[in-house]
């Protein structure tokens, strides 16, 4: 099961202390925003190719796979030798171009869902990348817009095992980003593996009322741990529903 | 944990041997549609009054709870003596002056939640119902109108959790209406259970196909066996959790 | 064409002069909220009763026909006398029961358009009233429910040519709940007349600061002039338009 | 006020003798899909530069400005002395990196709104075009997607207005895209220019029944002709709506 934990943006050093811990707890995969996308360009983008560095001490001394967006061409050259997995976020999902790129990638790419993309069109939008050349495409359920403002999206987990029903790719589920809210992370990361997804992706910070993005939403190291701690108990069920069920 | 499970609609006899059957595989109540709200008139709206012998029969051989829904005062009259829990549909939940209704009743309430309702104003909503005297409400998440199509709603899987944290009632998964699809009934219902509902609530039907109403949305009997395994087996999980975590 | 405004809700006397400069500045019907719907049973819910004897202040002393909502067969039987049109509220929309109350009445009936009726789902609800003997039905488009959060709902133009194509009732339009913000409320109505709406509902308050319901929403009184300046000059383009168009 | 029209895509000869006729009609620039964004690798793109030799022509020929869209920096170089506007698709309207590209260009850009974004977002991603250096942005609502689906979007005619109060750029009307309907075309784009709308974009089609794309939704030639009676009529109303408004 693929567990992707850090934190929304790489802000500083503390970065590979952070991904040390997340290890230690079970993540099996590192992520953390280079360049960050955002609604206005007058806010704070990341630290960009300053994070390069901390990225390179991150693989040397955790020795855990990266993952990262990238939003053109450039990003990709640039993020190419970093990363091992690369993400395309919601705000580019349906930007058929950059997704052709993707696909002429020899590396996997975690495709987010757009904020307004149907089931079905998202599994077609995979295509772009397949059909390119690049089989190695994972779906990732993270919210849609709606009417709803308590939370900051809405998670769809009726995506899961539609997704499953129309296509053999892998999905997991972004709770932080479907939910918009710390208190919810959790169940709603837990709902989604009981559900069928093959893997999470969650935000995680050192301190998360001083993050300079998406602070809100990112679970503590000890909410982390305790996620952690029901995914393994949830592992057991899993194994005694596939023999039994 | 409730479990009410039943046919859409109460059709003729079989939902007697339809009952016993739930029951044999762990249902804890059994529900069935009386009165059917439908958007046109010229639509089929129930067996109505003919349902009552069936439920008495019901009743008095299977010895469960009864839960219905009741759409006006008169008909909240007509199933007074035949309900064990009234429901209270999505189509007429922000109707102020029904909920009121229910808050005069002594038996306790199912309150689904309307297609475009938000989490804080359902929650709000039951106040209706309890400053009229009747604390019993259970709310029951069954999936918002959202661009979706793949599915006939979209299950809110946040609103389970941000429920538990805006107020004490209890809310179950109604994950019939919140995918629309047989298909992906089971795995919606365990991601609401993973996610903290406290119940559930199903449609079966002994031949589908041939229902009524909502057919394709409905469980076979061997589905409903199906998934009261896996929720026989997640009960494990979740003491261990709760024990543990 | 139909010219409906008047304040949200019925405070207190200022009631009657103010249905005085409305239809001296060309309303053809006066509305006023004397049972407030509300999300919650703990904010105003209008004067109720109380408004009665301004409601017949103001019938004899403007002499213009009033709307006013009923919720409940109760409150269709206490306004009977009073009102000239019912208005059934967007959030009782969907109650069947509800609507083939109105039916049975011989007054016509506006039926706003719940926050997540479809437009052929709107259409098919009127046949509830129809269908019960009162063929004198008025939809009403009043905004859906949408990701949209600068205005309280989305206006849905299209569904006003729609609705023409799909059936013969008329169609007016309700830019105040379909913005939820003043300064939009005239072109949007606008915008409604020229798409084909067959008439108009605005707030209208004397002092909008001060309302006890939506004064946000509520025009001031010399924007009401505003707005029938540029519906005189526009009646002008709709005769031109429908000769030489 | 400018009028944008033309076809969906380009598809052959038949643009330059239609091109003609909507200028002679009104049209004050022509629009034309040379690379076309679809939701699948597997569906038709347009013709991609074997429409450079037919724009050519038509320039020649109908002397209008043409108006097209690209979709990466390669195409806005391909389209650069072809087009006279460039546009962002709806697709990529969140596209950050993209938009920054348009800002080192020297031509205006439309900048469709995406079929998620909100208001206030589709005000601030305009930043990302203007901050890199092009102020000539024009904003182009084209509906929003909604649990509706009796039409393929809805036109959030709320938007014109509420950018009006935004911000300074100028804010056309796409009823094409906004409702997917021929039939509702016309009067939402009345409707449109009604709320306060610059100017608008149709898509219209010599024989829409036979379009390669959009068909649907493309005006035939005599109903643009319609549309431009009512729009030179509405004309006369507005100015004098400007004198005495």
């Amino acid at each position: 099961m693929m567990i992707i934990a850090g934190p929304c943006s790489i802000e500083d050093k503390s970065f590979i202390n952070l991904s040390k811990k997340l290890k230690d707890l079970g993540a099996t995969h590192i992520r953390g925003g280079v360049f960050k996308p955002r609604s206005s360009p007058f806010r704070w983008h990341g630290i960009g190719e300053e994070a390069f560095s901390l990225i390179k001490e991150m693989k040397a001394e955790v020795n855990l796979p990266f993952v990262s967006e990238a939003m053109n061409p450039r990003q990709i050259e640039q993020l190419y030798t970093l990363v091992d997995v690369f993400q395309i976020g919601a705000r580019n999902q349906t930007d058929s171009e950059l997704l052709k790129e993707f696909g002429r990638q020899d590396k996997p790419v975690i495709m987010k869902r757009g904020m307004a993309t149907t089931i079905e069109e998202f599994v077609m939008y995979a295509d772009y990348i397949i059909s390119e050349g690049n089989p190695n495409v994972i779906l990732c359920e993270r919210g849609i817009r709606t009417f709803e403002n308590y939370t900051r999206n809405t998670f769809d987990i009726n995506c899961i095992p539609a997704v499953k029903e129309l296509c053999n790719l892998p999905i997991i589920a972004d709770a932080s980003h479907g939910t918009g809210r710390r208190s919810l992370v959790i169940p709603v990361t837990m709902g989604a593996l009981a559900a069928g997804a093959d893997g999470i992706m969650v935000e995680v910070h050192q301190n998360p009322e001083q993050a300079m993005t998406d602070g809100q939403q990112s679970l503590t190291i000890n909410m982390f741990a305790e996620l952690m701690k029901k995914i393994n108990l949830f592992k057991q069920y899993m194994e005694a529903s596939d023999v039994k069920a």
